[in-house]
């Protein structure tokens, strides 16, 4: 056995059984243990953020890693803006980045990096392998940092000759660390505070809050003290629709937050950050919150939340409410022009429950957010981190772990360009995801954000940078290179039409809707 | 004026006038500033990889910085992979990341990270910005920086409230140092070496000893001395064909380098390092050198490497030799059967004079790269930093560099995905580069290289992590998708016929080799 070989066995022991692999010369000792060993699923990626997106986008609805295979340093590089929305998701991750033999790494190669520096600072924990008798050990301690709550970011670096050397070690899975609990003077705290009577109260809830079967404690908790629940602005993973608990979420931007949060005399929040704005503005705050208003924490995302917010149901002597729960309610179809209107009212009639929503729609994504939120029970995973093009990674990654699911991913068009080479995998690996391009041929939240920053009267070559058009991308065209089923909607009645065949068919689908 | 505005005009004192950009938020003033200033070209990329690699490629070509405008640290990261392949072909750049405001930094929202530390990794200098009023003497330091010998990478984090708030301050351009003379008595060291006879020896070339005007002046030595002289494997910019000396490379294979090196006694490196293995292999050595070869520095890249070339030519007594100059000769066209070889035929055959060619060729690059180097005078730039995805975007900054200069991007298929974006970029500025796709659907190199590494045997699901078929790609689609011009041929004929078409239209053209 090698060093590839036992480490890819420990993986396995440890639940961790899928790869999304673009690899190199220095990982090919993994791509052939990975090859032999039919246990574990290889995907591939013709780009590195693909692999990085789609295990986000597998840890989302799995809640356990999967493992990326990289190559050296660029590679990580290039899977490194989707590593930075996943740990703002809290989707454990572990990445394997292969590097030069330890003993060649004193020659500085042409791809030899700081490969070390660059793992450290986008990861919660990193490590450079040192040989091949404690590589498995290695990616015990990887996968058992990933699996801490919330779920992290674990990069370990593997020197080819510590995949290629043999060993006859093993290593056995790592005990994951429990969530540390809440202590129960902190909870007392937040019931007096949420008891204390005419204070204007909003519970912020996020990461490990919003799992599904917490909603409902939630809602008690809001019914008792009168609180108003918001979730976080954008969610890793939110479940939603009927069956569940609605709450409205912080909005983006933050005037807007202000206008929520303007009578607002306390903050709680529950596995979720106090509000701040997403960017600075001049003459804007920093954060939506009211002078005097104090932001109080019952969990951070590491704590036990779960047992938290039962705790709390107790304190506040809520556990015999009954929690207000939606019914199924649908838009009818529209008619006319396209719009995202349009295309709210098309989603929220067709979409089928259990749905998984990948939103990357930005602007376009008001009427959809809205128009599906009272459809049948389903999950909608939002852009943590800020960074373009998660979307069809993402997707890509959550119809891997849900085959039985059909995922709809919502994109802007030029966010999806960033990681388009999402639509082969998606291919290759018949998954069932029907992509939404909203085609308005503009980075139109930057000509929003040109306005709000003060940078008025813009002349043709300050929107010529705003503006993606000149020449038009045609998605459809994009998607069929890569053997994706594509087609064109310009009308709501084509839109309609197009999802629901979209919807009925087997295998990727992509629709560029033309704005 | 505000601080984005000072800097613009510093940089533009400073002789950067070209900006590759991929904004966001925090780089509106920015935008608004490039917007507002004619003299300041602005060139918009769909994808961070694309404007970092095209300022590598403008870099090479006229031998001063571009400047990118990347958004926060996953822009950076996004931009990371062709910073590495740039800073291994000594390409000046500049780097501008906008980050949150000075004052929001400490709210953790979405979009921060540890932009700094990754900056710091991949960057011979960085730096964060404290206010407006220093900000334009930032950009003239990072220029400094970006232009000392041998050009170097410059990356400037800029917080937004830097770039907006308004300032007096100006700064001029600082003075390029020097490069550091090589002193007089390491040129007779080198001298004697080459002199003391029948001692077998290879000089190495590289960097910035590659300049066309030095080539005659190595030639010499070589006539001098009777050694060898070699190009490093992978090179920025070698200036090949008629009317220039003509040299080898190191071979790329350490078994191909050490049959070049087995009778070596001794290695002098101009401007280059000594060969070294681009990945070490089970049982095989990290160098091509043999036993008891010694390697010496004549310069290193840093160092005034013109005078020290000079400086040798004078203490060998070689100045009146009259350097060895290739004359042209081209081969016919092939007729039949499309592949690398009837593809290199015709380039041969059929590239203009002064054409720059940008070899991501891989695996299909042999008889391209051998059956044009007695064309006429062109430049060559090549893969430095080993990360795949260079080429489409190098090609893009080549173009923009040299308006009245044919492009001609040879591109493996696998690598070509990585950045394929760069194309919608090469269609909006209408630039003159064909763009040939060797579509063999396979990461071939790794399908050799898994033998090399010894991972013999593989089975099926090896295989299909180093093909890239299922589904075929097709990147006469995707291009036209982007807006480029594009066809397919699978035969030499069809080549042929395309590449004469191609080569005589205006703006970007696709060929996809179909082998």
């Amino acid at each position: 056995m090698n060093g590839a070989e036992s480490l890819i066995q420990t993986l396995l022991k440890a639940g961790v059984d899928t790869c999304f692999t673009n690899p190199g010369t220095s990982e090919m000792h993994f791509v052939r243990a990975i090859g032999n060993e039919p246990k574990m699923r290889s995907i591939l990626g013709l780009f590195e953020g693909v692999c990085t997106g789609a295990a986000d986008g597998y840890a989302r609805m799995t809640r356990k890693p999967a493992v990326t295979l990289l190559h050296l340093g660029p590679g990580l590089a290039n899977g490194t803006a989707n590593i930075h929305n996943a740990r703002r998701a809290f989707a454990p991750m572990v990445n394997l980045v292969g590097d030069h033999a330890t003993y060649h790494l004193q020659y500085d190669a042409p791809l030899a990096s700081n490969v070390n520096d660059l793992a450290r600072a986008f990861s919660d924990w990193s490590k450079s392998a040192q040989s091949a008798d404690t590589l498995a050990r290695d990616g015990a301690e990887a996968v058992q940092a990933a699996m801490s709550m919330p779920g992290r970011i674990a990069t370990l670096m593997v020197p080819a000759d510590c995949a290629w050397n043999e060993t006859t070690a093993q290593a056995d899975p790592l005990a994951i660390p429990s969530a540390p609990a809440v202590p129960g003077d902190r909870i007392e705290q937040i019931a007096r505070l949420l008891q204390s009577g005419g204070k204007d109260t909003i519970i912020v809830i996020g990461g490990p809050a919003n799992e599904a079967k917490l909603l409902p404690a939630i809602d008690k908790i809001a019914q008792a003290s009168g609180a108003t629940v918001l979730y976080e602005c954008f969610n890793g993973r939110t479940t939603r629709g009927a069956g569940h608990p609605k709450f409205d979420r912080v909005a983006y931007f933050v005037e807007m937050a202000q206008e929520q949060f303007k009578d607002c005399q306390q903050v709680i929040t529950i596995g979720a950050k106090s509000p701040v704005a997403f960017f600075a503005y001049p003459d804007k705050p920093s954060t939506p919150l009211p002078p005097g208003c104090e932001s109080h924490v019952l969990a951070e995302p590491h704590e036990d939340v779960a047992t938290a917010i039962d705790d709390l149901v107790q304190a506040l002597g809520a556990a015999s409410l009954q929690p207000r729960i939606q019914q199924e309610t649908r838009p009818e179809l529209m008619t006319g022009g396209l719009s995202p209107k349009s295309i709210g009212f098309a989603l929220g009639a067709l979409l089928p429950d259990n749905v998984i929503i990948v939103d990357e729609a930005a602007t376009s994504g008001g009427p959809p957010t809205g128009l599906t939120e009272s459809i049948g029970s389903h999950d909608w995973l939002q852009l943590t981190g800020g960074s373009i093009g998660f979307g069809l990674p993402v997707a890509t990654g959550a119809a891997v772990a849900c085959p039985d699911r059909k995922v709809v991913c919502l994109h802007g068009d030029g966010g999806a360009m960033y990681t388009i080479q999402a639509l082969w995998t998606q291919a290759r690996e018949n998954l069932n995801v029907v992509n939404i391009i909203f085609s308005n041929r503009k980075y139109q939240i930057l000509q929003v954000e040109l306005m709000r920053v003060g940078a008025q009267s813009p002349t043709q070559k300050t929107l010529d940078m705003l503006d993606i058009g000149r020449p038009d991308l045609n998605f459809q065209q994009i998607a069929q290179g890569m053997g994706v089923n594509a087609t064109r909607a310009t009308t709501a009645d084509e839109f309609n039409e197009q999802l629901k065949r979209a919807l009925a068919a087997e295998g990727p689908q992509l629709i560029e809707a033309v704005l």
